[in-house]
């Protein structure tokens, strides 16, 4: 068969040796003639995975000392709640940047624990860009934003300049570009982008943020649990762990992050150099605070919607729908995605 | 390589058909040519395995009209929480029965959010029986119990006799027997014992309990959230849930929960009679109340320690080791454990 281009926006792309060798781990993992999913979570040869992985984590975005890594499950969803009720303190008030679907859903949870300040939000204009010149509380126990929006297609180009503790949520753009982690005091990440398959989300907890006033935490949000354990204070998700940690394994052997980040530029200026280009389509997010994981955009006649998708299914081009909530198209360049199914992508338009 | 006979706790041993199914799909699922776990979880192939997953539970078990099916993330654990916020009510009190290290991790959790009762428990006797004769509060809004103990292997026999909503923790023998779901409000259970591989869990709902008044819930932890969005509020564990389906498929195809029972009660026989017939054995739970699932036993004479774990590592018999809080041996006899693993570990037994 041939080859399926899959700009898909998550669970998305992964390499080709990854789906190999979790393919053969079910069957038969580490010689043990056992699969790996039907082996202890305590045996040495799933501890020694769980190791790595959150070894692979630290190497890979230079943790600095003084940081915990975690995987856990719930998803970015759980992981809103986790965060308020692990980072609320005396103030018994957050403050959010509301950039999208993801944030406004994380600011829910937030007001749960304590107030919630909206300190900017680029609602009114479909979230369409990344607000700008907002000003942060310094009464407020963190700032919470959104790294990238995958449904909406912006990315934060810097890292807000900040007092305050910072917590960010990277699910779609972790992995991507170098980052310095040492301005955070809590990152987190749903898998299925560039990590992993759904079903485990990493947590980087700067472990200072557990010697605060703390409110009373269910046993399972409380990070304090899962660092005491080693993340592993009940059964971890087995195989979204492997699997994550042979994608790991694989962007160390590629470069690590600093050469997945340039051919991550590369990709995405071949999409929108085209997109802004070619008068039959437009793009949908402002051109400062376009993300380099999604690209969004529309046909600027849509009478051509027909012929461009018979096109994209005749040249093998999968998961390029916009989200519902937005419609139009959506390309999801992530790390395992190879600069040939852009190209391809790109021919596509051309030929329109 | 020779067989390993896999008398793993959990996660346990699975139908090797069911590992041979998982490996392809990680290769190329439904001839997409694309892996499972890199198409969305949104595309017509995913939502058919999740409606086939919780179908076949629903068949299986025949849940009556009225309940719903979930597969969600967290482990049983993350259901202590859920259980605790969603079941409390008017009383703002609950009722369970203490019979080992699970249940005292779920009543731990049902104190953050009402007074909680425990109305029986087989503490003080290390956990080694069912307790009998309680008395259940008509002014608790909720029974909780758990229904096979996998640390010290006791099981409940009878289904507690009750006029208030009850709930039980099933994680460890859901699938294992017959069992009549219209008894219960809420049944839940992790995945990886007789469901499938870690990663995903199971709850039954009523949906009669959403009607209730009910306390304030965080999104991710409410019922009522999952239950709107046919269980994909967020992006489900892909893999987990796939690999339950195959499981349940495996299950049904072999007669179902009525023709697996005979089978877990006949390997239960064997080995039992051999622990009591065979002096250099003793088994740990009083006779009545002991696991189908979980045999516990002890050496009665500490020196053979050697030469027996010996022998089994020769009869490629792999996960007897009891719990660390036990110690001692624990042959945990899942759905997927053949008859004859359990002759050759009665061989050894016969042999030392």
């Amino acid at each position: 068969m041939s080859k399926v281009h899959n700009f898909s926006a998550g669970p998305c792309i992964l390499p080709q040796e990854v789906f190999k060798e979790a393919s053969e781990a079910i069957l038969n993992f580490n010689n043990l003639n056992l699969s790996l999913i039907e082996i202890s979570h305590r045996s040495k040869d799933f501890v020694a995975v769980m190791e790595e992985a959150r070894s692979l984590v630290k190497e890979l975005l230079n943790v600095p000392d003084g940081y915990t890594v975690l995987f856990l499950q719930g998803g970015a969803s759980l992981g809103f709640l986790m965060t308020a009720y692990n980072m609320i303190g005396d103030h018994k008030k957050s403050a959010y940047i509301n950039t999208g679907t993801w944030s406004s859903k994380a600011l829910k949870e937030a007001a749960l624990v304590g107030e919630v300040d909206v300190i900017a939000s680029s609602k009114e204009d479909g979230f369409n860009h990344i607000p700008k010149g907002y000003t942060i509380p310094t009464d407020a126990d963190y700032l919470h934003y959104t790294t990238n929006n995958t449904i909406f297609g912006t990315q934060f180009k810097e890292i807000p300049n900040t007092s305050i503790p910072l917590v960010a949520d990277m699910s779609s753009d972790i992995f991507s570009q170098q980052i310095d982690v040492s301005k955070f005091d809590l990152i987190y990440a749903g898998a299925q982008k560039n990590m992993g398959p759904a079903g485990t989300t990493v947590f980087i907890v700067k472990d200072e943020i557990l010697k605060r006033n703390r409110v009373d935490i269910p046993t399972m949000l409380d990070f304090e649990t899962h660092i005491k354990k080693d993340s592993m204070f009940n059964t971890p998700p087995v195989f979204a762990v492997y699997v994550s940690m042979l994608n790991l394994r694989w962007l160390k052997k590629n470069g690590g992050v600093e050469a997945i980040e340039k051919v991550n530029n590369e990709k995405a200026a071949l999409l929108y150099a085209e997109i802004d280009n070619n008068p039959k389509f437009k793009g949908y997010a402002a051109v400062e605070d376009r993300s380099n994981m999604n690209a969004t955009f529309n046909l600027t006649d849509e009478s051509l919607k027909e012929k461009f998708e018979s096109m994209l299914k005749e040249a093998n081009i999968n998961g390029l729908n916009g989200h519902r909530s937005v419609g139009g198209y959506r390309a999801s360049m992530y790390n395992a995605l190879p600069l040939e199914s852009v190209q391809v992508l790109v021919d596509v338009m051309k030929a329109l």
